[in-house]
């Protein structure tokens, strides 16, 4: 298998990048990885480590796409960039999955022009895994779509649901469409829609999620359009920061509490590792014709490597082949019963 | 000024309802309270504590609408309800302000229903009070309209700035549209119309918050959509929960960590109080013809008398008035551009 790597994309580039790839050449003994980037950069990172030449390849890419950039544009204009050059690596077959700490909008775009759409994939959706009281979820979709369709949204369910069995292990993971009540009845015009087209799905739908429940573990998949997504996404962020400072405060206003804030320093920092989503993962773009995975900004080497190992794991598990095999079963039901319906309508 | 207090409402009604009540009445010397629910309990709670009789008075509504019962249907039915009878009271001004603890859709349907729009507002939100690093914001809607125009924002923005002005206290409050990135450009459809509707307005509109940003006091109104509001105050209520659960966790994983946990106790509870927004009062119906607050369902007698004391600010501070008068202002100007535009097409 081969990991094709963004060596220039992310705050810690590419020191961290290629630091992370050779812990992940030392763990997994059946990948080999690609990097692309200026090559002298690569090479200067490189030198006096210890590997194993046949199983890492540098690409030289003499452009970086920069985190501000017109994601569009930045992809159509920077053919020569580590981003462009590495996902036409993928496109063209001489990578298993792309991976990158770079920027997100240019991810997203890139994925959809240079890998394209998966047969039958109405739109790709970019899908973080995000910790919860009893473990992790995968949000479907964070950002790559802002204004989405129902049907849309039954696909992110179906998407995600085969991710979390492949990838994370989870039998007959729970699909939750996020909602401003549990009740099938509620929602806005678009979740009242999608409700009755999930519910019309082989995947383990539980309905409705609202918004207090998410990080109590109430599912496996949480469904929502790119913009409810990207909110919740970023809000938790937010949240985990501000309670954390909330706290800090309250701590450190006492001798008393400081040094009980003392004391309980190694579970203050075990929590946050729990909290810290590099752990999990990146955010995967489900739905396009290879595996693209975008690993956070300021992920350092052990995220690389987290990011890698999930690149692995998403291969070997035909991700891409079961989402269109089980969106064109879905196709094919529809058009059946609809067949159907205009038959009986005939009679 | 006389409030109408919903005595039936809530988890803890009647006792905690009663008890906030006279709380406030020790504290607030110009207000009397008028208690709306079956008289001979009341009279049962009211027996034998000290009150100035000439300052509270029963009004008998004999039925109650529970939590789960379809809210428009049961507004419209119950007639001889606690929170029918207490609305009709406000809305023949007998009464200045609503507070309930009862159904949260009971009152959004009640308040439009019985109390009515104000002048000049397309729909009316829910808007509540919650706790940031930096203190608090206002967050309109949060549920009351799932389905929003552009104009619908503005409005909320407006009449959000308008309550964080006049009863918190807030000078020059920033109003910002709760969006999936900061740029201008970002956005669903809704959003990107709405940012243009709100920068043309006098309020100080600070552009577009993303997720991370709201909980770190980066705006005193968040403005949003019902839908996308309900799920960000429930998401919060989930964090909030979750995470304290993620670090008990931690925290009672080992003796030293336990140890450190009891020392911090008083730091945890104050950062509990700060995180209960209950402390802060209830959500606003802003937009309708009069005050009703929805107190937390969960209030306690001190939540209710806090939710008293944030009536009364609102009443003394006028803001249905304001309300009016500023969304009028914007509705001239708005037809004196149009008349404008007009005359010159004609030119």
């Amino acid at each position: 298998m081969r990991i094709v790597l963004d060596a220039m994309g992310g705050d810690n580039a590419p020191r961290a990048i290629i630091e992370g790839a050779l812990l992940a050449l030392g763990e997994y003994e059946d990948i080999s990885i690609c990097l692309v980037g200026k090559k002298e950069v690569i090479a200067e990172h490189l030198r006096g480590r210890e590997y194993d030449p046949e199983r890492i390849d540098v690409v030289d890419a003499r452009e970086e796409i920069e985190m501000a950039e017109p994601p569009v544009n930045a992809i159509r204009t920077k053919k020569d960039s580590s981003m462009v050059v590495g996902m036409n690596l993928v496109a063209e077959g001489k990578g298993d999955v792309f991976l990158t700490a770079g920027s997100t909008g240019a991810t997203v775009a890139g994925a959809t022009l240079i890998i394209r759409r998966a047969k039958g994939v109405e739109r790709p959706a970019l899908a973080p895994v995000l910790p919860t009281a009893e473990g992790s979820m995968l949000l479907v979709d964070c950002g790559a779509n802002v204004d989405c369709k129902p049907s849309q949204l039954r696909q992110f369910g179906i998407m995600g649901s085969i991710y979390m069995r492949t990838v994370m292990g989870v039998e007959n993971p729970r699909v939750g469409l996020i909602n401003n009540g549990a009740e099938e009845e509620k929602g806005n015009a678009q979740t009242k829609k999608a409700f009755g087209l999930l519910k019309d799905t082989d995947i383990n739908f539980v309905g409705n999620v609202e918004g207090r429940d998410l990080m109590l573990g109430a599912c496996d998949v949480a469904v929502s359009d790119g913009f409810v997504g990207n909110v919740v996404m970023k809000f938790l962020e937010g949240c985990a920061k501000a309670l954390m400072s909330m706290l800090k405060d309250e701590l450190m206003s006492s001798t008393r509490s400081k040094l009980g804030a003392a004391l309980a320093k190694p579970a203050f920092s075990n929590f946050k590792k729990k909290m810290d989503y590099t752990e999990y993962g990146g955010a995967l773009m489900l739905g396009v014709n290879g595996g693209v995975i975008k690993a956070h900004g300021s992920s350092n080497a052990n995220a690389i490597k987290n990011a890698i190992r999930q690149a692995r794991t998403f291969t070997q598990g035909g991700v891409v082949e079961k989402i269109k095999a089980e969106l064109a079963a879905v196709a094919e039901k529809e058009a059946a019963d609809r067949a159907e319906k205009e038959e009986k309508s005939q009679e």
